[in-house]
């Protein structure tokens, strides 16, 4: 029998499943929560008949919607993304995210932000009031790259490279390394996108701030959270 | 017989041969001014035996480079870079630079960040009041690109992919394409810099803002010009 949080997740992901419409351009995230997201769309897509175009935000998800026979397209192909359904690894009450656990974080937000609406998809053990406890995941380019980890360590942000399970230096999609940042609390997110931004070598980060407009969060109830307190409600 | 420019390039880049020491490890730029400059510093380690480390900004320069006999390492390997010598397309009376037309800025930028000194070497005809004639590169990731080109187009900012002669979308070392805003003047170097650092895709800008210390102008008269207006001198 499946533990409490894959409940949750399938939970989470088979809800969003039903929020997507005919003819829609629909974002796929990347992750345990998406999954089942990914396959209930394929389900109703086969029984419905929708008319669906998936855009991917990684390889991993790409092989997946390609075997359960949604129809692909890439971010530049399509005039824009109507709905994005995400996954996302902690998320606090001000609506920051942070993503990237899955190192599929810079395709994730360049999809996300060529999206009419981003909706994320949790399981309740990663809703918090504060973002942090999950490591913050940065996509830096590899030259260079054991320099800026330096400059991390120094700033006091205890870096570390991630790694393939054979201990090698993960490479992303976009031929990237992740450093991941051990913070604990991030209290101010928007300065540190900022100071990250502004640090030569880093492609991108896992703060996703300002990006989400509705959380659907897995537990014993259904949560949906949107960005307009008036529409939070427990369905 | 060479034209003008290319003696005034030739000037400057013999120039910043003269300013290796023995046993340093020095930043080699990429491009034709920066060509003269390792021609001339291969031909002082041979004549004089100076132990020196190059670390390079791109693949055309190490190749060129290794075929001068230049020992080289990678920015990792070095606990840092002494000097750096680089060109650059268009350096205003402030210090801002313009660095791409060879495509090398995410490169440069990183070494030049990990140097405790950089010195450019330009002829005189990139030398400007203000920053802008010379089309300002950044360099993007693909996935995205064409949804981020519609993006700078609606900004105005006059995009244009960069092309190969055989007429691609040219890739830089890193795996990424190259969109040049043509912008004529460019009065607030600091709010164009944080905005293109902001914007996801943008892996890099070739805007250089507080790092040149130095300045070597080829020209009728060599000029050198450095960050404190004491030591501005004519040579």
């Amino acid at each position: 029998m499946a533990d409490k949080q894959t409940l949750y997740k399938k939970q989470a992901g088979e809800y969003a499943a039903s929020l997507i419409e005919d003819n829609m351009v629909v974002g796929l995230g990347t992750g345990s929560t998406v999954r089942f997201f990914i396959e209930a769309l394929a389900q109703r897509i086969n029984i419905e008949g929708l008319d669906i175009i998936g855009v991917t935000t990684s390889s991993k998800t790409s092989s997946l919607a390609k075997a359960l026979g949604i129809k692909l397209s890439s971010v530049d192909e399509v005039p824009y993304i109507d709905l994005t359904i995400d996954g996302a690894d902690e998320v606090d009450s001000a609506f920051n995210g942070i993503k990237g656990g899955g190192a599929a974080l810079l395709f994730e937000k360049i999809v996300a932000l060529n999206a009419h609406k981003n909706v994320w998809i949790i399981d309740e053990s990663k809703y918090h009031d504060v973002i942090g406890q999950f490591p913050l995941p940065v996509e830096v380019v590899p030259y260079g790259s054991h320099q800026l980890f330096k400059r991390f360590d120094e700033a006091d942000l205890q870096p570390l490279f991630r790694r393939t399970e054979t201990g090698e230096r993960l490479t992303t999609d976009a031929g990237n390394y992740i450093i991941d940042l051990t913070l604990e609390r991030i209290n101010h997110p928007k300065s540190l996108a900022y100071f990250l931004e502004q640090t030569v070598g880093v492609v991108e980060h896992g703060l996703f701030l300002n990006i989400v407009d509705e959380v659907i969060i897995g537990g014993e109830q259904l949560k949906i959270i949107t960005k307009h307190p008036d529409k939070l409600f427990d369905n």
